[in-house]
């Protein structure tokens, strides 16, 4: 059997999280931005990861990318401890404290692409540093389109090669308190028209719980979020919706507008999904009849 | 000439503001939630404004509702002086401190229904102590349509007499924070499902900046914010926004899901307005082809 071909490369972290919230602690799940991004976009289009882990990191996680179909030829597994992180949530979910950061083998992390990853038409270049992002995209071959994350840390430290790799990119994604620190701009229109002056067509800002809103310098698209009765765990929600919006984009072939906001309302719907359980435990289970389900419910929700 | 008939009657509170925002600061200026309400609702249908001033009130002020075309005959004008209130809006605009209260002749503030009021079929029931809202009810013959509004203060010292005003309501509109301090319920969508349980049809949740989200018990229906550029003065956006949202009802003839959803979309707009320059400003000098221009931008923008 061939091997089918990645329409979708993802680089990011990848790493075993502890997580708690105001109800419940999760210790030593599987975490990373690579791994909610690639999970969402695996139901649409055939995803690549790369990524780094450690000799520690267990088969079952590695298991449960591939039961997804995740193809893990970009994986690399290195010689010592995979990257942990722990957070806690505070009473309303919206913040958060680091609990500790452990890099491990993820500290000299160097993302290599596999000859057909370099091929695929789309490219998430998910938080990594902004030099690590531009050294994957120097390994591609004229994608159709990229979208790159980022953080704080690299908008406090690393601005100016943050600022070299947005402007080779279609559109970047930040949240909301990022792109006010990026720009020192409060409005988020002013501070969209600022991001597009870095060059990408699209900035799409992320605003959690209360949606997201994509810019371009002719218009704006405004997304809700889908509303959920409970959510277990914030953790990845941006990774998982960035994700699932370029799985179905890949899968749709195309780049233009009305396909990115159908895209958005995709990778949103997967996002909602993610969050009702810790790490990957929903998406897991989740099946494309339930997403085509949710997203008729919410397109009607949105209906004027 | 005769009198037009009143479609919508607004009662609700009359007030002379003094506000100051990170830039800038204007005093003894026109608010109160019956003015900004009766203000936007008189862009779609003929509005009957219910509230009281004192003697020292501007004759200013009464032409700027004249030249509104706002009927005043409930309007009653009382010996001593109107309510005044003064805030103080922090960096972010999203909060406020409450710098004086002066009650006046708000104090003993009794409201009287004009004959022709009491058979408007669509009334608002504006942010007033919920005894007096619900003696404002008694005076009315069977309104097609009641919204009302209330706010933090009544949840916490009149939660017996505001359970039962709400009950006799078709909508109940309030802000997230005070949807879980009634309820003592963090999610939104939980939140929802217990204020419905009190009897209102309608309960539609505002999300400031963030938009707004209408609950029946069979559906959901999520409106964006329109995205502003800047905006100076956030004072009685939610008033501004329920009265559009009934003005625009009323002039519809309708109290359907499909009618509703259109007349938020219209108080969304107006409210969007209203918030570019502080108290009245802008809104005195808008024009309903504004508002069309806006409403079709906007809608362009919420298109999946």
């Amino acid at each position: 059997m061939t091997k089918p071909v990645v329409d979708l490369t993802i680089v990011g972290s990848i790493g075993i999280d502890t997580i708690e919230t105001p109800t419940e602690k999760q210790e030593e799940i599987l975490g990373g931005s690579v791994s909610y991004a690639c999970a969402a976009a695996s139901f649409f289009s055939h995803t690549g990861m790369v990524g780094v882990v450690g000799t520690d990191f267990p088969q079952e996680f590695r298991d449960t990318w591939s039961n997804m179909s995740i193809d893990l030829e970009g994986l690399q597994t290195v010689e010592g401890k995979t990257f942990r992180w722990g957070g806690a949530y505070h009473e309303n979910m919206d913040n958060r404290d680091t609990l500790f950061t452990d890099l491990g083998v993820f500290e000299s992390f160097s993302p290599e692409l596999p000859e057909d990853y370099k091929e695929a038409p789309y490219l998430f270049l998910g938080n990594i540093h902004p030099a690590l992002q531009l050294h994957v995209l120097e390994q591609t071959r004229d994608p159709k389109f990229v979208l790159i994350d980022t953080m704080d840390l690299w908008i406090n430290i690393a601005k100016d090669d943050l600022a070299k790799v947005i402007s080779r990119c279609n559109m970047l994604t930040l949240n909301e308190s990022e792109a006010q620190l990026y720009t020192g701009e409060h409005s988020l229109t002013q501070a969209a028209k600022l991001l597009l002056e870095l060059g990408p067509e699209y900035v799409l800002i992320k605003k959690g719980g209360n949606g997201s809103m994509l810019f371009t310098k002719q218009d704006i698209f405004l997304l809700h979020a889908y509303p959920l009765d409970t959510f277990k765990d914030p953790t990845g929600a941006g990774d998982t919706f960035a994700g699932g919006l370029m799985g179905a984009l890949a899968a749709s072939g195309k780049t233009d507008k009305k396909a990115i906001r159908e895209a958005m309302v995709y990778g949103s719907i997967v996002a909602s999904f993610g969050v009702e359980e810790f790490s990957l435990e929903r998406l897991k289970q989740l099946d494309r009849d339930e997403i085509e389900i949710r997203v008729a419910e919410f397109k009607e929700m949105c209906r004027i």
